[in-house]
């Protein structure tokens, strides 16, 4: 947790996929307060055609770029979704290219109660998280 | 913002996801208060068997052409979803030939936090929507 | 409900699939409260590399039998979230072969209006659920 879908349009490299994961892992990190080793991401790559996105009106240009980051996790405040979307923003362009204006991000949140992080426990709730 | 994911089965072809899409995107403008330029959706193919549906003992007969709508967004009300639905299944038929047995719909919310649309930055907080 | 989202790596054969996707639904109808045919199930396979976990920090070994399963639903309690992971590490391990260990499990929740499964209705609010 968080539990980070990426969704994006086929035709890059499995390096730079891995990039774009690292990069978003570590926007996690470093302002999203995830943990050490707390990685959780699931990439998926689309046909053309398949990811189709407008601009809300906002004048963005959108190009085959575009690259939708879901982030399903609990107890982040509003500062910190802000600090993620903006380093997720200056990160992915400076580091894989992604232009700001091809990005966008979406928070889900539930509760402790709602993660199993592997043996079939409730880290949060058994007291091992 | 609302995000729809359209989760389908294999067979159709681009002409007709994208007809799909549009129409999909029809309803979220004219009975979900989705505005000019507001669209954000993504399309995900299924092989056969990998969307396995019942019927909730409901009495419907699902088929191949079972199509299921998640619509993350913030803000609608029950009489907004409820006529969602209800277009969704009737233009769905009228225009794709999507049956109305084959159609599921789940809606989940957040809040006006929880969007970047572009640029690394939260346009509902900033004033920017 | 619950809609049910099975992300994994490739590898497994269609046989195998549909034994995790029953196995899950065994255990949302036994302990999730899923009455008869309440079924709603999406698994998507992802190239290697396309998943990438890790441990939070919890001392697990992650292997390519790495299994995602996110679970959109109402309703459910803390003890019925609990007995879910619960039965779902001990059921896919002894049925399918896949190690709790591997096992990442993520609920999210909405409301009654929240849902269609057919005909354009929302089941819960109308009276026919």
């Amino acid at each position: 947790m968080p539990l980070v879908r990426i969704d994006i349009q086929e035709g890059r490299s499995p390096a730079e996929l891995r990039l774009i994961a690292d990069t978003v892992q570590d926007v996690m990190r470093d302002v999203f307060a995830a943990p050490q080793g707390d990685r959780y991401q699931i990439i998926t790559e689309h046909p053309v055609g398949h990811i189709i996105v407008e601009d809300s009106g906002l004048g963005f240009e959108r190009t085959a770029g575009v690259t939708v980051i879901q982030i399903f996790q609990q107890g982040r405040s509003t500062s910190q979704k802000q600090a993620a979307y903006g380093q997720l923003a200056k990160r992915l362009e400076a580091v894989c290219g992604i232009r700001p204006e091809d990005l966008i991000v979406s928070v889900i949140s539930n509760k402790h109660a709602d993660w199993s992080f592997g043996l079939g426990r409730a880290q949060f709730l058994d007291g091992d998280l």
